[in-house]
């Protein structure tokens, strides 16, 4: 019942299960593993695919040699395996020539460089059949304001994501674009910090229709928003084009813990969306083990972020299928005749209904809505004691 | 030099002087004035124009008869006093018919009252000669994702302002919309949780170019978000409609506090991006004084607002006039030329341009960018000892 | 399996299941109940005792008859249900009179005011026999330093509490007095904010040993603190005298929810942690219903709370019985003889021999700890799936 | 005006100016300096003394050999300086082998080479006449409650503080100790996460009379609490050994910012405070450039922090100095003689005079305290306005 189907699409990428366990304030605990070593570890977990920022895959100095031998064992890697690469970007963070940003840097040269790159990991991202192609400015932003004015950071970023769409069409690499909010670290503030924002910012591109967003839990957590309505919005504007799933505490650094490590609850009703809604593009898991893992422990880190998403989709099924809860949620909406016929959209005549009617404001205000009851049912289902 | 113009446009609600300092743990401590009274106070103190809510001016009960005479005295003191009233906005949140939202109740009844109740108010604000229409909808939320699906909120909430958007053009009243945001409080989670949020849902609905944003400095605050990002944002998009000035602690209850009481780098930031970019419309204080204060007390606070409002307005002409200040701004942007004809939108040969620049990406990562002193000077210039 | 035994002292406050629901933005959705009213209700739902605030029982106005025909009535509830009174408090922040704090303001008539309001309501706590006294100072604070020394604010609470100890050693009462922390709300900031700081105070009182500390749940939670550290702290320290039990998300407004209704993980550690160390105690429940709900929601509510808690005590001894878990828990303190006779307190020869042992650092931080399956196995086992 | 002097005893650690500018998503962008450059580089920028970690200036491989000509080139750097080394601390977070904590380790190896780390770190900085140690426990703490028993790491940290106690008496340092809070990074929650928390713990210790505190602004200011009143209650429980200044916006990733470059008025309060007390011991800054500076901004940074303090002493001076701030709040302690007769310690007779008094609790609710005022007048005295 928890095993993963390809239908899931369940991804990682490169710098997930490869992460050395460095932080801050500690060097690495695990060794560096190869790309192929990544992807071999991936299938034996049940993962169907595999994603990469252009340097987890060739370092930022390698020669067009080691580059090619590079390639050529990572698709030996995914040939053995039958894993996909089904989406890809740029590392625009690592590198110091970026310390004050990529597309929004106040130096026009960093900004031309930022291009440069893109370009080629979008050429590369797409020689391995990626079609969806994401966005994270980590470095978009700044500590002071005093040193970069918003206003330009905005206007430069959408240059550059104009220019991006215009080269993906020209190379007929028919991506999709998925923009990915932060609300901080690495930057003190970064740019465009919500999923919300990100879909507000689309709008303004001159290809909106090929760009929508790449939420993920631990980023909005940060910020302490709700990851589920986040992700409702951007699948409302039709803008989910992706999916970053791990987990997070409200309030503090990145964590990028093992999904559903933290919040069981939020998570839960983040799973029921996604299948509530049959959402088919990749359910991509954007997390890496504790520092306190060796080798092993990432495997059980990877396996696990696999079994808590099915764990999560089982109990959303019997969440549908309870009979106590659907009655309570039913009689929500139920609404006597003469209401129901002042529904609808703007006319005159509803206009002039809505105005005629009277309204029993104090027995609306009276009524029990019996969400005490319903969350109680939804702890005990998740529990699994009913 | 720090007394109000008209031309700032400084403007409150009824309900921000006339705060009576009740909280959840305590009862008022201030009596009640009534809306002649507030808006003498307001003149008194230098205001421009006041705004409320219906039920800030009529109670929710009233008679038409103590309507019409509530009407006629708050006329009187606008026409002793030269106040204008510039926005309306409706109360969709203290009545228990609102427990669990407006527009966005499970109860279809609930939600045809919210429209009803909001075209009264309408009406209302259009005979005061309002021009700008908030919605702030505090109560458009959950406590438990149990019990409310966020995609019906929404598609139910855009049907509302679709209907009212019609509502206003059939009236003739020529109303700007503008969505104010707030990430929770009183409600768990509320939706539309950011200024961001709000300026992607704009986008999905009929009549998106009369809808704007109205942020509030406390509200992004509270979800510990760079407010004058957010502003920026709303600019950039041409969506700022209005402006909500007070201040607030991150990650905190709804304070409300005196406009710059609490951040005044931030605030300095804000104010010198709205008087950079010419920002004309009203410079509304949706703040109230301290409960350890009495009447004496609240003007010394919306007198506060106001100064300190005009005290950073200051600061930031010094700032766009500080030689040293402006000369490391003007280096960062500094560009060789051959890097200079980098830049532009899309072209075929722009791309190979690009593509053949070797870039110094060391040199790029070296370049001492000189923030440090930067935000230094920023402190020096606001402490007054620059 | 989870009905409450008069073992798991489950407690109710009057204000809890009383609540009427008014927030900052909203006015009451219940009706009030009489304490007799609550006292039937709690004995319905499953309680052992009931606390109260002076005013909960005792309006801040009643006469001396009133005040006598309350008691009386009070009195009958408690023998008809058999419910007692284990924890009383004062209330001292509704009233406008504390509007800058009780102990702490600056006015030393108002110190002196609640120092008189605090001995009336000991008596009073104490004519029902209770033995817990709680102090949770929410207005001892400010908004602005400029106001308030908090060095000040210190003393005048420590003379507060050493008055009070004296007094309650003095009338006999042999009360255990218990501090409550709170971050924030309704100050911008309390004094002694989280639990630890309490404890830390709580040593430098005259008599320190009769003065412990109230965690609660929410409270350490809104600073984003983890809860059950605080308590493990508290209970090392001797000092856990009473606990609060309810839930809230990190960085917001003080919420109060139904025990576990939001951080099921967090909460499943915290009961495992009091039923481990065999706390027998009052398990108080210091939550409300939301305001969605009637009279039939705010019993859900509270039937809810303790059937959570049971729910999770069950799930902590199966956590304590798993073969499994137990046995990775196990593993992690293995260590080799060598280095297990290092262990133990200071000598000449402990130094000599920890100098002398040469550690395999490398070999120390390539051990995998397992952590990722212990965590995993922990969600399974919450979830009911293993 | 604004120039060090030694009284200030203003002090950096090596790893602050010579911090590298790494990140968790960048690498580093300025040259490591040696520990002689980075104590010349203090002098010139106008510091009173260094402190450091063992690892700062001896790496943990590095052979007796190297350890000597270390230290001599060091001690050479200070003689040539005059810098002085008033505090040392251990690095017992960055190695692998401290990933799951040092003192707190579930592996009794781990835990016993941290007490030989210690021992050795304190032999060194005593060999350089530190009378401060300080204990920072980064890595003590845990990102799953399934792994580690937060009673059994109080337990064993208090062991491992008695041992160090205990050594340190016996070998005649006569190091004050002083521990060091913070909430969580890089751990997901730290044990003892707040100075309250460690003021609480200390008196659980053998030799609590020599350990104290060293609260940092950043730490206090993550969890969103006022730092200012910690560091008032370390003062009031004569505890404050030591302090870390640089500055933090709530709810994020430590930032180590220069002191003051965010939140101008809480450190106005900070410093304020440690002024009117006379706190004689060092100032220390523990924070870092932004990774945007060069060498030359990395003096830029250092130079910034010192001249913020100043420049804020300088203000808590004319704010002592103001008639208008000071009438105010001798106003607010105005008190009628039979009010004021009712002060003092516990007796009978104040008991009996306390319960006699009438208080007019209407008149004391109603009184204006004029804080907004004050509090105006302050933004304005720090903005050199007034």
């Amino acid at each position: 019942m928890y095993d993963a189907q390809p239908a899931h699409k369940f991804t990682f990428g490169l710098w997930t299960v490869g992460n050395v366990g460095r932080d801050p304030f500690g060097e690495p605990v695990r060794k560096p593993l190869s790309p192929p070593e990544i992807v071999h570890l991936l299938a034996e977990v049940g993962a169907w695919g595999v994603n990469f920022h252009d340097n987890d895959l060739i370092p930022i100095d390698a020669t067009p040699s080691e580059r090619d031998s590079i390639i050529k064992a990572f698709r030996g890697a995914l040939a053995e395996t039958g894993l996909v690469v089904p989406m890809a970007t740029t590392n625009l963070f690592s590198h110091p020539a970026f310390k004050d940003g990529a597309f929004t840097s106040n130096d026009p040269a960093v900004r031309a460089y930022a291009l440069q790159k893109t370009m080629a990991a979008m050429d590369l991202g797409a020689e391995f059949g990626a079609t969806t192609y994401v966005f994270w400015g980590g470095r978009e932003g700044s500590e002071s304001d005093a040193a970069k004015n918003p206003l330009e950071g905005l206007k430069w970023f959408r240059e550059a994501l104009n220019f991006l769409c215009e080269y993906s069409l020209a190379q007929g690499y028919n991506y999709r674009f998925a923009l990915e909010a932060k609300p901080n670290e690495p930057r003190g503030d970064i740019f465009l910090p919500t999923t919300g924002a990100m879909l507000g910012f689309i709008e303004t591109l001159d290809h909106s229709a090929m760009v929508g967003v790449n939420p993920e839990v631990a980023h909005e957590t940060m910020a302490g928003l709700n990851f589920a309505h986040a992700v409702a919005q951007a699948l409302d504007a039709g803008k989910l084009f992706h999916i970053d799933l791990n987990d997070q505490a409200s309030g503090r650094y990145d964590q990028d813990f093992r999904f559903a490590a933290h919040n069981y609850k939020q998570n839960f009703f983040l799973v029921k969306l996604l299948e509530d809604v049959g959402y088919d593009g990749p359910r991509h898991f954007d997390a890496h083990a504790y520092r306190s893992e060796d080798l092993q422990g990432v495997k059980d880190f990877a396996r696990g972020c696999i079994r808590s998403y099915l764990i999560l989709a089982e109990k959303a099924r019997r969440f549908n299928a309870d009979a106590e809860i659907q009655g309570l949620l039913a009689e929500l909406k139920t609404v006597e005749p003469a209401v129901a016929a002042l529904a609808g959209s703007y006319s005159p005549e509803r206009v002039a209904a809505l105005k005629a009617h009277e309204f029993d404001r104090t027995g609306l205000g009276a009524r029990g809505l019996g969400y005490e009851k319903l969350d109680q049912l939804t702890f005990e289902l998740l529990m699994g004691v009913r």
